[in-house]
């Protein structure tokens, strides 16, 4: 398989927070949140795989700032790294402020995919090409948060 | 107001198509892809105008080709035109048939979106600022689809 | 096939406006309307035609008043009109203000709905029997309509 | 208050089965059902008592034959009968087996609604007036259930 | 089949009211709860017949007392009763009245589920073991509701 | 404030896997895994803290086994320990395969709340008081998870 540009797989989504996503302060609630990270990593995956893809974790997640209902939550992502059948993938949460507001970082995740066929076991998927600097940033930074992983796992 | 560059309001979804959104045939409904324009359409006019928005109008649309269950559906958008209050959003809707699968266009739409104050009054918007040639060609062929609009309304 | 009346179509769907179909200003989204519209035509197409349908396209439709959170959206629709495969659906949106209030006409809409089998590919329909005075003045203005619509898909 | 026929709080809602409606086997969930039956006499009850309403009860329900994804669900009611601040709703589900096909009975109900005013207490409501066969019998039936109902909640 | 202890199908759902649950006055909706009743109601039935359930019928259920949003509901449940392929099932509806409040009985409930094989068909369930007072006491009681229920069907 | 048994907080939250929560090979999303958490979480941390709660951050979560449509999902929860507004609140999400099938361990995970009044500004919350040896345990353990969020947030 050749490898595969991480651009490829860059993936947006812009929704607005409606008030099913928000608390009864207006708030939105954070599992709205992780579930925007997960879909749009599963987007970002399945672009790069070209195959279905499961979840097979999320590292820590922090939410650095509130989001109210009627702002626009921005999410980004792509495929930062592979190993053989899985995919790390970057995810970035913005918001803006109101229509037209400021916009602030919410969260950043690395949510690793695992591309697997039919029968739902896992299948190889090609190698990615970081060709920005933050790509090639993310890119070599990767095997070290690999490794962590596979330790907390075993505990 | 400065006049803003249609690039300012550029929005773009991906999602996946999921059970809820498609019949018992797997194939998602023409309402779905009406609700994920007007979505869309909102927001972007929301960025130009740093105002709340509401739907006035959408032009006809035509479902060009079916989208099933586990596809990717990408809805782009920006403000094409504005009158005083009102801006014109074009909306471009693709899928991609399953994980990686070849882009098709499924649907086009112009919404008519119109900027409002807490009270729900209209308020004046930002003149839009076309820059790419997509942008130029549309600019120009609004004023005749206005009309158009002016004229179906009265009937 | 024996033509069907159209009355054996007519459709009617009564909700109240909840939370999640509204935006932060307590008004209701265009979208929700536009899904509404499609849902009950389909249902009227279904029951004229006897066999699954699919949406080909929706005509424009303007938005004549808000509808708020609390107030009652009656929908309406029957076929107005046929082809060999495709159906013409009349559908009419009106809003109740509050419990018991005043009606409203929110929009009016003509949805082309196509019959199809099990393979997704389109049947052919009973014709449509107008019986009441806007069934038959809807059913003699619908080829010239009908006209427009392959007119605009050709663009 | 004048009394109000019956016929001004009939209400009609019709439905697609979809998939968030069933269980795996495909067949619709009892609770969506109910909330389908609370939904619709709410709207009926509004409609009379020109007021929000709350629900008091609900009579048992029995699900006399099970709806499958795809079919078509028709719920009508009216108010029958009215205490002083509580109305009687009559709510009778009919099921149609795929696209034209059979109707069936699904459930038949009785809700009680109680007319409130913006603080949420109970506030007055018309009397009603049964005009058809059907309307006349629950409305002469209705005190009897009312006796029942007492009954069963002291216990 | 063994007979199985009542504990053994204990079921437990906790959910927080959110906006979609609630109408305007910011109030739940009687459906929303019948529709948590049923959900708690199949999964007790469930785990006690090791089976998919499908819903016979619900007991009359009153409402005693309002649960706005932000509230928390608990809802319990327990298999009570078996007959040859049907289950009765107990479930009680609390709420705590905002963050750590009093809490109050909302609703008590009967549902009657029958397990049924693939093909949709009635199959049988092992008898109910009692322990506790509260079920030996609903045990004992049991027959006589499965009287009144099946005379009220016939009507 | 006195200090607050962990029992106090306890949550149980169980659920059926429904066709919108999966995707379409009938597995389940990893976002909606960690909407539940998020949601069993803040429950628990609103019992202990009596007021309400945001989320400030998740730690890793490693999904252990696939869930699928029709399963049960069983989530548990409790505070574990307490900062000064903060609360560690643990939780455990069990699923089990089909009706009454056996249990298995899909996802564990520590969630950091903080309680907030009616300005969402941070208040402060009573300290928990460990009583069984899995709540002792993880109470001994969670300043060193602490510790790690707190560098982790500055990177
Ligand atoms: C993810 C899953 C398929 C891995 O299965 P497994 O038996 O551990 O398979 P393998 O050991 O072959 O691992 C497959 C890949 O996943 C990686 N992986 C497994 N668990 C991981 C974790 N928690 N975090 C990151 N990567 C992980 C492995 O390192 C391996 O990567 P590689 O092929 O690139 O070297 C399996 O754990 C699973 O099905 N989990 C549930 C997934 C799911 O349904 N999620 C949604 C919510 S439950
Ligand atoms: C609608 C669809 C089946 C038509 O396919 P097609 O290859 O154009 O088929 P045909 O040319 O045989 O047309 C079938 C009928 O549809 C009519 N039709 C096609 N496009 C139409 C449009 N945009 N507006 C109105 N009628 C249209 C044709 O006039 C013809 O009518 P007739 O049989 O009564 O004479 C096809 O475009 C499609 O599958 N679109 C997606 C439908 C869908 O999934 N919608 C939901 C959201 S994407
Ligand atoms: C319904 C409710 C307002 C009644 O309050 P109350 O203190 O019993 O008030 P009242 O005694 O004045 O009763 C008001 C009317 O309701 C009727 N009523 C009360 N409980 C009833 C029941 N379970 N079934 C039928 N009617 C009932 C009374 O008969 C009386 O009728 P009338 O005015 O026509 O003679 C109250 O129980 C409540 O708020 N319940 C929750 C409602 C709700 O939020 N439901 C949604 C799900 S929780
Ligand atoms: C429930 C259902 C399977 C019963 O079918 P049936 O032909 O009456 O079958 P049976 O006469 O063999 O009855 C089976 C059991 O259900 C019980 N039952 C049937 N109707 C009942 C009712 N309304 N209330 C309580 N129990 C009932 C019978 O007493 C019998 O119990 P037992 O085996 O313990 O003695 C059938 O009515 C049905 O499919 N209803 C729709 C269920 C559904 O889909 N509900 C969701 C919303 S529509």
């Amino acid at each position: 398989m050749e490898p595969v540009p991480a651009s490829n797989s860059r993936t947006v989504q812009t929704s607005l927070v409606l008030p099913p996503d928000t608390n009864h302060l207006g708030t939105i609630f954070g599992g709205k949140v992780l579930a925007y990270i997960d879909e749009v990593a599963a987007i970002a995956a399945m672009r790069h795989a070209r195959n279905p893809v499961v979840t097979a974790s999320i590292d820590s997640v922090d939410f650095l700032s509130p989001v109210k209902e009627g702002d626009i939550v921005n999410v980004e992502a792509f495929v930062s790294w592979t190993g053989r059948t899985s995919m790390e993938v970057y995810v970035k949460v913005m918001s803006e402020k109101g229509p037209g507001g400021d916009r602030r970082v919410t969260a950043i995740s690395f949510v690793t995919m695992v591309a697997v066929g039919k029968d739902g076991k896992p299948v190889p998927v090609p190698k990615v090409l970081p060709e920005t600097e933050e790509e090639k940033q993310l890119f070599e930074s990767a095997p070290e948060r690999q490794e962590l992983r596979k330790k907390r796992k075993k505990r």
